[in-house]
């Protein structure tokens, strides 16, 4: 789950196996659009990436300039697999949106404003499926069904980067809710007094716990960002955006500064209370743990793990594992092609 | 969802239409499990309770003891429906509970631990499906089959009472997680310095709402019990059990005692706590809430919408629906049938 910085490209290089037939013949498509970067992927039947491809989100780019990036993109992946057959379009995409039909209005790309971001790439691929989710509910799927996750039919799979999200798998089957937003765990409230949050409300576990969160947290606290010893091995740490800060909280932190590793010892009881509550509410077995500040590892884990265990007590609740998630930044993809791929397990939504 | 005190007896008087056998060809027996009483009923296909009855349970029986007084209540219920065709029998049982197993020790039945309840009535009843679920889960799986949850296929039935339980619909399916034990939202923590909760954490939603609860805290207000007005009018409340206690805070309340109505306040607002974060979790539609301290109406539920639209922000989470539970005393057993007369809904044990 390192990050890989050959991928972080504004232009699109490619990074993948040499295109080929061999594995392409009955693939999806899948597209994963965040704040910071598009990326497309043609995606195998067991879930392996046969080409990949991503271009830094254009900054500032009005609808119509954000779609242009985006189907270069998707149509360059589709051409490096020769004598392609595309079964099916999987699309993760920040929220929020209205689900299934796919009107989006990520919050970190203002350009795009109820954009009918499905209607669109099913224009480009008429006949086949296209079917769309929360970038987060993506990566649950992932997990579920070829990362850490395997083999648990009740888990919950979260994303702690600049924001804090998450998706549910429930009975072996990803949960929708009533709009398509279930495993909204960012927004579990684990303090009733706690700071404001961009949603509205106060307390949330995302105003607490997301890099930016942490980040202001520890300037009020007297936090000199960078003044730690730089330790290189710290140097895979990655928070997206603007989580610029809270990378720079999880350096410090690795590096012994003991306000930075406060930071993450209040970001990690956040969580075990949030995971305590979806837990105790949803019966789960497993819950997987990605983005930026997961790579923090012990130093978020293990306040993590001691609250957590002090607030499920029962013996059903107590058996809940938290791992960290194993697909890293490919998670996405993989589960919006899950959405196409293995459909009986992760759409519910129209054929 | 008034109190029927005729039903409150414990010799187990016939209290329903006279015997049928009209109805009673096809019909399932359904048992409610609960620390006061057992309930028996016959059901029709279309969740009509066609006789039932109850008996107090016996206080401080052993486990025999408690089966007997069960096995008698059965057999009676099911000798007056002559001709009857058991399909089936349903039971909701307090918790904790092995599941599907139904190995039960129900927390007020210390006569109860591991009492194998499911086994010993499939031997009473060879040949049919016997299952069980945990008594709040028949509960809210009732309301949505036959009371206030009717047409909403994402919402959770919570019951209010000497403690606070409920049960999870999800894409329109009763919703078990890994053990069968979905749905604890008494144990979503609302604050993480609350009082302690008798599952061993801290800050749960039960430690503050329930009946008991909510009077210990009166009581180091300073309330005085009784001290207020006796309204006749507020005379159908009613809270189980040790929630005498409960009960005699919500006539309080009702007579305008300050301290009683801060009490309900304080419940409401941590409901509103709880239901907001599974409303972020699950993306729910609905919510019903039953049980004695939800007949407190307003003083509980104004609180409680004022709370949770405080923390229910975003557009898919500000729809939910708060709303008094339809079915009464009747729900534990309607839900109880359900598990065989709507299993495609709310089965997914084995056969």
């Amino acid at each position: 789950m390192t990050y890989d910085a050959r991928r972080d490209t504004a232009h699109g290089t490619g990074l993948d196996a040499a295109p080929t037939t061999a594995g392409g013949a009955g693939a999806v498509l899948a597209v994963d659009i965040g704040g910071t970067k598009f990326a497309a992927a043609v995606v195998g039947a067991t879930g392996e990436i046969i080409v990949a491809d991503r271009v830094a989100t254009p900054p500032g780019g009005d609808a119509e300039t954000l779609w242009k990036s985006l189907a270069a993109l998707v149509d360059s992946v589709v051409q490096r697999v020769p004598g392609l057959d595309v079964l099916g379009v999987g699309i993760g995409c920040g929220g929020p949106m209205s689900w299934p039909d796919g009107h989006v209005s990520p919050l970190n790309m203002p350009g795009w404003r109820g954009f009918p971001l499905r209607d669109r790439l099913a224009e480009r691929f008429p006949g086949v499926p296209v079917r769309i989710h929360n970038d987060a509910i993506c990566v649950a799927a992932a997990e579920h069904w070829r990362g850490a996750g395997r083999g648990s039919d009740n888990m919950l799979g979260m994303v702690v980067s600049t924001g804090v999200g998450g998706g549910l798998i429930l009975g072996g089957r990803l949960i929708d809710g009533g709009t398509g937003n279930a495993g909204h765990i960012g927004h579990v409230v684990v303090d009733p007094d706690g700071p404001d949050c961009e949603c509205g409300g106060r307390g949330c576990l995302e105003a607490i716990s997301r890099g930016p969160g942490l980040a202001s947290w520890a300037l009020t606290q007297g936090w000199v960002p960078g003044s730690a010893h730089r330790d290189p091995a710290a140097g895979g740490l990655y928070v997206e955006a603007a989580g610029a800060s809270g990378r720079q909280l999880a350096l410090d932190a690795a590096a012994g500064d003991p306000i930075a590793r406060s930071a993450f010892t209040r970001a990690g009881r956040a969580l075990g209370i949030a995971i305590a509550s979806a837990t105790h509410m949803c019966d789960l077995d497993l819950v997987t743990i990605g983005g930026g500040l997961s790579q923090a590892g012990p130093l978020l884990f293990e306040p993590l793990e001691r609250t957590l265990h002090a607030h499920v007590r029962m013996e059903f609740a107590a058996r809940v594992r938290v791992v960290p998630a194993a697909l890293g930044q490919d998670a996405g993809l993989i589960g919006a092609a899950a959405l196409v791929l293995a459909e009986d397990h992760y759409w519910t939504g129209p054929a």
